[in-house]
């Protein structure tokens, strides 16, 4: 059976005013409205949520039975930063069992409150503790990556400017985007360094927000939208939590795995993929998955990158939205908030950032320093 | 299709040295080794954990990958104090739509280390903030909630003891159990007043512990075990996170609801169950359960318990483990043990516990003051 999309929802990324319940109510709200129906037409509602500590909030599905008054069957789930995609397998693999025929999927938080230290504290949760108590926090474990990739492959940290430049650039024309600061190459290399070779500029901010999509079984889809896009395949993968157990620092193996199985189950290649959002934590993470996804020969990312193919104009645009650099990250919406923009794009009514003739987006969210991966295929 | 138990794992619940990846790792490993087989029979995991503040680790997914040297699919779940029977549900879904064959349900927390006002902070984020910040954290909502049952129906404080002396003996052969400690009507008659009508004994303790479930589809059970427990029914249902938004505090609807859908499923009664494992957080939480499940008329616990209808030598024996009260409640751990008990039982393995020719037996997890609820019947 394959999964049809019935509605999306996503509310603006960046600092908000708004409580962690009234951006899970935004987002579920835009979703169920736009599939021209109600929350009574739904039937189980799956919640992505990180950590429990930016709003001191745990058992989220009672707050959401709260706002809706229901009593639909709604149960969280995290996996670090790949919570969103986790939340939607879950979806995916409940309208299988036949279940349910409709399941909503909402991710959310809600981090700008907290003081940026405590906020590294809680992000530092989701890695080893064992290498959380030597100070390795996340973007230092990304900077080792990034040493390590730029040695082995005689990358410059040009290239991972260019990643953030892209993205900085495609989120002006995303309304709901945390930034809308176009940057240069120059900005980019002489922002702050923050853990060599990253910059600030490599580095995905802490945002507020909310994204949500209704799936459905694709027997009914037609009763919700006259546009469906299909979720055609899904990988799921995980690894070691410390990045000391990985053999080879410039790859990422659950996501090398996970696209496996996506495309396996698609039935379609790398080379069949019109569009791309993945998981930019840090610059250096869009270059590992445009190899790990296959989009790249290993170490070849940097010459996609200075030809233009991953910008909005090239051969396979990568992050239209602007991506976790710019577009925001809060994290539990993030993986829902990557297949928003596909599913937009594919029904397009993308806007401004409409890419034309797109047939076929993919979606690669990882949690941590790639220990939890999800590759998710859509298809219209 | 019927969900067959392959195997089981139980740590010691109490006040452990072990880390929360221990004691993981020691309930996964006992219920692998229970069903006489090796990680590599498992097609993915579903991990129970309640609140990452008390250990300082969230993405539990990559510490078990971590820990089994594994790419198992993992994905952790939460629904507050009934995260347990949540993960449980996600694993039978999962089977049930062939995706996998054989799923690990793990369920753990370790609280010990916490200091227990900070462990009040931390479990308060099960609740409503809107009423947590006037002070009403879980033993002042169960007070209310108690208040109201013994004014209704002219219950007394014997009553909710009768409850904790009942666990209390009943946990004296459970060798697992956090107390060993047997009370009296008077002891717990004179324990200090925790929030009116609730006193110490009426209350459960913060644990350390681990439990699990190797799941399977029943067509391969017999690869795993000569007697093979079914589940056969399952029922979840949700409420709002707020108690005063309950019209009547003296039934928790969700429970109600949750009951009918798993007792419709297993093509049983109430009348049917040999023995149940309820969610005795609070003695209250006992006597309505016993009530909301079916097992008596609204009101008429009062009555049970003084016949010592729920006694280990009564015909509906209830919290044979000890329950949360003296087997102890280690939340994530705890929807699972309650299964791990009933599948022992129906096994005819609990020991010095066994409860002749126990055939059919209940388990109900609820999350809050019920406003998360599962239950779950078993068959031998």
């Amino acid at each position: 059976m394959r999964i049809a999309i019935a509605g999306i929802g996503h509310t603006s990324f960046g600092k908000s005013t708004a409580t962690i319940s009234e951006l899970l109510f935004e987002a579920s709200t835009q979703a169920i409205t736009d599939a021209h129906t109600t929350i009574d037409a739904v039937d189980a509602v799956y919640i992505s949520n990180f950590s429990s500590r930016f709003s001191n909030q745990c058992h989220l599905p009672s707050v959401f039975a709260s706002l809706w008054k229901t009593n639909k069957e709604i149960i969280r789930v995290e996996s670090a930063c790949a919570s969103g995609a986790a939340a939607i397998k879950e979806a995916v693999i409940a309208i299988e069992s036949g279940l349910y025929k409709t399941v909503l999927v909402v991710g959310v938080e809600k981090m700008t409150a907290t003081p940026t230290e405590i906020a590294t504290e809680i992000l530092a949760t989701a890695g080893s503790q064992e290498e959380m108590k030597h100070g390795a926090t996340f973007p230092s474990l990304y900077a080792l990556i990034a040493q390590r990739y730029l040695h082995t492959f005689g990358a410059k940290e040009e290239h991972l400017a260019m990643v953030a430049v892209k993205n900085h650039k495609n989120a002006l024309l995303n309304p709901h985007a945390h930034f809308h600061k176009e940057i240069t190459l120059q900005d980019a290399l002489q922002s702050p360094l923050i853990a060599a070779p990253l910059r600030l500029f490599d580095c995905s901010p802490l945002s507020d927000g909310a994204a949500a999509l209704l799936l459905c079984a694709e027997d009914i889809a037609h009763q919700f939208t006259a546009t469906p896009v299909f979720l055609i395949g899904i990988g799921h993968d995980v690894d070691a939590i410390e990045l000391y157990k990985r053999k080879d620092l410039t790859t990422m193996p659950a996501v090398v795995r996970a696209a496996k199985k996506a495309f396996i189950m698609a039935e379609r290649t790398p080379k069949d993929i019109d569009l791309a959002e993945l998981h930019d934590c840090f610059t250096i993470a869009e270059i590992l998955q445009m190899e790990d996804l296959g989009f790249c020969e290993k170490g070849q990312a940097k010459i996609a990158l200075e030809n233009g193919i991953t910008e909005r104009g090239g051969s396979l645009p990568i992050n239209v939205s602007g991506g976790l650099k710019a577009k925001g990250h809060p994290i539990g919406a993030t993986g829902i908030s990557q297949a928003v923009e596909i599913v937009q794009q594919l029904q397009e009514r993308a806007g401004q950032r409409q890419i034309k003739n797109a047939r076929l987006g993919l979606c690669c969210n990882i949690g941590g320093t790639g220990s939890s991966a999800f590759v998710i295929i859509f298809s219209r």
